[in-house]
């Protein structure tokens, strides 16, 4: 089979590296090239010394390649770039994958409003699909640009997806999603606040009043319930651990909601889902149990007075990122869905 | 001014440690003696290298001390001991602060079904005073026994008494505390759950079906609200992070409550608690803040619908166990409420 | 190809659970069975959630099960079980993998004063070859039993190869091992020194006046560079990580050594070794550059007046264990070497 | 008694707020200014939330302030700062405490070299005293400027001092000092390689060709030993953990220090210095044993041939920068050893 020609633009965080490590072990496709402006010229491996060996690409300079020689470009870059580039990209033919949020918010108004810059290209956004595998993978197949889901997004849109579906939540109640995310969700970049000495030992909520993720998820849950009353309190933390995320999802299941057996429904909805694990009754998934792989875990834990408490884990630059955004390629070019994303959790 | 002579029951945990490291520095006591089953005869500097050159007992047989010299005996003991040695200590004329759950709850069924013990002393019970400082001084001064409050419990207690004691929740709602522990709040204990290697980088929910420490809130927010249908749910995290804890409280008010103005309204509330600390509005407590201090801070978020999320954060070894048990002594001995307790936070 | 059939004696620990990781994805091995005394009948992946939807065996009782069905046996077992049940295997044409010390040391006074036990089997012993491919391939892919060798043995030999088979070294002064290894190498086992709350944030020698891989390591370094008298001063550290092992090394070289381009010697003595890792001369590798992976990296520092700086990395539950026993697995039944570890590293 | 008047130049930094923290409880000083270019208007307090309530200063510009009315200033600035304003201090009568390396190095061939700056006054420099109190407290007495030993320089010193002092050692041999440091060591820089997500569950050697502290450290050892030729191999490490430094020292005895039985020795030169604890044979001491206070702990261990370990460890924030500081202050004012010093490590 013809190996897939990928492109990376803006390949020096977290995602880029974990792009990095899952693709050049993926058995149908070959990174061609990856561009980094402050890095051009660098050996990948020189700053990213776990894949010598193994990777043997530099840097290049975004100004000097031609990425329409790809069949795919990831980007992995700050908001804001994927959208000047995607317009030539795919009038040329090449699909587009977008880590970060060009893509996935339709209202242009939000996006700007949460993003402070005007939206470069309404029309193709319009085109561009949601790439969340388990909800969408009709439209992801036929995609042209796919917006990448946040991390805390995913956790609460799989989370939640069968009961939104058969509209089984009482919506007079919030739904209160209380994240908590690894400290690698806030990237690689020099600060201050995400520095060993600050976030190590420590704990804090943040953006209570306010984060980026809170439209995107909002969004989401009114097209999947069909309900523009949907209410969200999304509290997100900022854990110690380099890796990993855990939302604890506190919402109230409405009569009909009540009626159903959970356990089995969840089981059910997600059965063909291979990365979508509902654990046994009982037991509660831990964020290594997802370590360095695409799964995804959820547990669900009746309450009184029909309120359910959700727990769900995923590795936040995998699943909540990279691995998913392999994930989405998989479908667009008809591959397995596993390939290249078999690799298994690290434990401890 | 004459010593207050200590006694501590079971030195060897953590809740141990902490009393002898902040009781070593106190102006106002002296320790005379303290006991551990297994470790009688050991050098406490031998186990605890941090307190060589400060504190030189030796651990006692308890079969051999005579627990009566003391003015004030700490049990730093599991659950289940306090109780069978507070009759002859009170008799005696020695208060006990027992930071074990046996003089917590006043319902013995409760007790008993949570803890798997016949209470030993119902009638001493129901004189002991429940040892939150900020709500109960009045009577702590005159207590003989002081059941120290669940390192949970302080953090919701202390939370929502402001929005509790004027009767401003809405109760068709639960109050939800999603609440997040340092690992030292497992103890002292050889387990595998709690090995580095285990606990590190990792992130879990746990006890989401039933912790001992939801009765003991329930019972107090019966008492603070007056409202014996209230309603919680708890769900307790472990945080790969040795000491701290942060509770995220997130509550329905009434209309009454809706019209408050709630920034000033706590920190009216807590003007003359030196230890508890509520944040300007905009700022979010990190748990590092009070890193192994007394000190407890509040921060109010108000969200739509008249919901409101509030967080909190103190040290579980000291505000949710040792510190507080030292300065519920304070009150009963009619000392500094800050003697012992002056210490700063460890940041970073 | 026909896969090789595999028994795990012993798979509730983390050289156990690490085995079943990497022999999980091993495109030529099958696990048939894996034993466990303490937890026979409980499926794997109950203890390992890491491995729901993968691993499907459950834990065998060892009296209930017929090892010599399987082509080769790993012992991930405390000291002194596989030499019990090797003399049987070996005699039924099963090869034998001890993860464990019972075939490390050909000394059996050695063996015997330093883990208390009297050596079951000191002729098969003889035939044993110590386990490390990169210097013993030749005898590994002839062998019935291997000893796997120690993580810190594996940095220290694999690190002075180059130099001990030149004789290089000036052995007046004694070879300075300053070791360092995560808390994943006290094993799964519940003590109270390896808590969260006690080895986090935390630093401390150990073993100073004679640790069990001392002996190992001298035997080698005598066998290595045939000199009796050569000298080893070795101090293991406890750091605060999960996993990872960084050694190093303070040597001086003699006139012949002194006289050599190291950087060049060591390039060319690991040239064919896929899993040796000779950084370029100026860069030092970090630990989580190999996490989870095979991989090994030294660089090498020359110092002042003939001295010489040695840092070497693996992860302890890798190629300091679990991968490298894969290792020697792929030469006995010639396999290519990198077959079911081509797993990189976790970055980050 | 009068209190002292301090002043505090570059206060944002971690050995800025660590002074802050033991000098807002020193019962003889008090803080009079703080500065900082960058946060000049700034509450401390809102800095760093562990002192609200207790520090009320705001940050001031450095250009809008007299430091001359203070009795000493603390300089807790990048190195180049303190030579600068030191000479019109020292001319107003102001003592000077510089934690950076301006004051260290009295061969300003060698600072210059290092630093990369041209010393700003000479001539003070060779007044400066280095402020290592337990082996210059006769001329910290007296001196007008300060230069604060490097954190990796006082463990060094302090573990070697008992064998310098009498000539013991054999200089044949260097002597070698693999050092391990906390990441707060790096100091509150926003940079890449010491994030939580670069610097936790990791371990790397650095600076391994050459460290700043090595000159410095060289310097004392010719002086204390008055040797010259003295050689040593200083070899730093990074350890995932806030804060904390231990140090291995490998060092070999001429035949006069073979003689000697050094417990006893290293007991006797420390029995007066109220801040080194020289542990108990076969004891070896943890970071955590000395967190968050200035004591320093020294372990000696003897091998084979001549050769010892010694194992130092201290705070590297505390004993190894801000702690000192105050006791070199303390000597100065003729003020009580231990005032402010008397906080206790933090265990867990």
């Amino acid at each position: 089979m013809k190996k897939i020609k990928i492109g990376i633009v803006g390949g020096t965080g977290y995602t880029g590296v974990e792009l990095l490590r899952l693709l050049a072990r993926h058995p149908h496709a070959v990174i061609q090239v990856i561009t980094s402006r402050g890095e051009a010229g660098l050996p990948v491996a020189d700053m990213f010394p776990s894949l010598r060996g193994v990777v043997d690409l530099l840097f290049s300079d975004p100004a000097q390649v031609d990425l329409t020689q790809c069949d795919v470009v990831f980007f992995a870059t700050p908001h804001g770039v994927a959208m000047q580039q995607a317009p030539s990209l795919v009038a040329a033919g090449v699909k587009v994958i977008d880590l970060a949020a060009d893509f996935r918010l339709q209202d242009t108004q939000v996006f700007e409003h949460w993003y402070k810059l005007a939206h470069a290209c309404p029309d193709l956004l319009q085109q561009a699909v949601y790439g969340l595998p388990e909800l969408y993978a009709q439209h992801i197949v036929d995609a042209q640009v796919i917006g990448n889901p946040g991390c805390y997004p995913t956790t609460v849109l799989l989370g939640l997806a069968p009961l939104l579906e058969q509209d089984w939540l009482d919506l007079s109640v919030p739904i209160i999603a209380d994240a908590k995310s690894g400290v690698s969700g806030a990237g690689r970049k020099a600060e201050v606040a995400t520095l060993f000495a600050e976030a190590s030992d420590n704990l804090r909520a943040y953006g209570v009043a306010g984060h980026r993720h809170q439209p995107e998820i909002l969004a989401q849950l009114r097209q999947l319930s069909g309900h523009p009353e949907i209410q969200l309190i999304f509290v997100p933390h900022l854990i110690p651990m380099i890796r990993g995320m855990l939302t604890t999802l506190h919402v109230k299941l409405n009569a009909q909601g009540q009626a159903q057996q959970l356990q089995s429904v969840y089981q059910a909805r997600y059965q063909a889902s291979p990365f979508v694990d509902v654990m046994p009754a009982g037991a509660l998934p831990d964020t290594r149990s997802v370590r360095g792989s695409n799964q995804l875990r959820i547990a669900i834990t009746p309450q009184q007075d029909g309120y359910v408490t959700i727990v769900v884990v995923q590795d936040n630059l995998v699943k909540g990122a990279s691995g998913q955004a392999i994930q989405n390629m998989n479908l667009m070019f008809d591959l397995p869905a596993d390939a290249g994303l078999q690799v298994l959790p690290l434990l401890p």
